[in-house]
């Protein structure tokens, strides 16, 4: 797939099928991450996997908003900050958003389709919980859910004009 | 070009050719950070575009960090949160993260080169002078440098290995 249509037409997908996502797509998706800038080249990002069902249930506890996207998801990558890493706290949490997107990319170019939980970083302690790791060392920056589509997305985006402080030229 | 191979590939360049990018490569790029996703899909980044030559100076004056490329690059594309439009200071962060890898992305993948000035912002309020923006509105997140690429860059990365908070199955 070219990139600047992956660009254009990337969605969130909140449904999959229940085909499995194969090792060698979930190691391109990480190696996508890996390769995202950092500042300093410092790569603050840490990837944990979770495919337990014990686990999912246990994130989702309580946490209906996003209940029905974990349930679903065939894999649920959990993306920290290594806390010992970083150097700034704006520019680390920037480069872990290059990091999730660089993900989500790699996701839709594999054909198969993922979206970024935010809001699960309100429930950091519990997650910290659930998970065996440690707030001391870890900040839990998103969990990415993915899996094989099985509903198409959509969502709409502010015209370019609405974004630019100054009109751009013709 | 394949998004796989861009999401790789990519690396930061710091020098550029004269040759202009045209205006039809620059609304391409800004369109990639349109699309990237965002918490409640609040897409708080806002864009300038800074061409001006007195501008360019007055950016670098005392910043011999960041002078070579500034002076190089054909278009700087200067990426703010739209304070009014922000909801989380870290998912508004991460999200503007996202928007900025989009645009290097599409820079990348046009053909051309280009590069995350992240250390500028510890100029927030010079660059606030010398664009005109007003602090109270407009927090800045960085500046991209672009332009047709006259070197190439490199870098490296941490194994995946070093990534993984448990090791990942075969």
């Amino acid at each position: 797939m070219d990139v600047i249509e992956a660009l254009r037409n990337r969605r969130s997908i909140r449904k999959f099928t229940n085909d499995p996502v194969s090792n060698d797509d979930l190691k391109k998706i990480l190696e996508a991450g890996r390769w995202a800038p950092s500042g300093l080249n410092n790569q603050p990002w840490r990837f944990l996997i979770i495919t337990s069902d014990d686990q999912r249930k246990k994130l989702i506890e309580g946490h209906t908003e996003y209940a029905h996207v974990v349930r679903s998801a065939n894999v649920l990558i959990a993306v920290f900050l290594d806390k010992e890493s970083k150097y700034n706290h704006v520019k680390d949490c920037q480069g872990a958003g290059a990091c999730i997107q660089n993900m989500l990319l790699a996701i839709h170019g594999l054909g198969l389709g993922g979206v970024w939980l935010g809001e699960i970083i309100n429930q950091e302690e519990d997650v910290h919980k659930v998970l065996g790791t440690d707030k001391a060392n870890l900040e839990l920056m998103a969990v990415i859910a993915l899996g094989h589509p099985d509903a198409s997305g959509s969502s709409s985006r502010k015209d370019l004009s609405e974004l630019m402080i100054e009109p751009l030229g013709d």
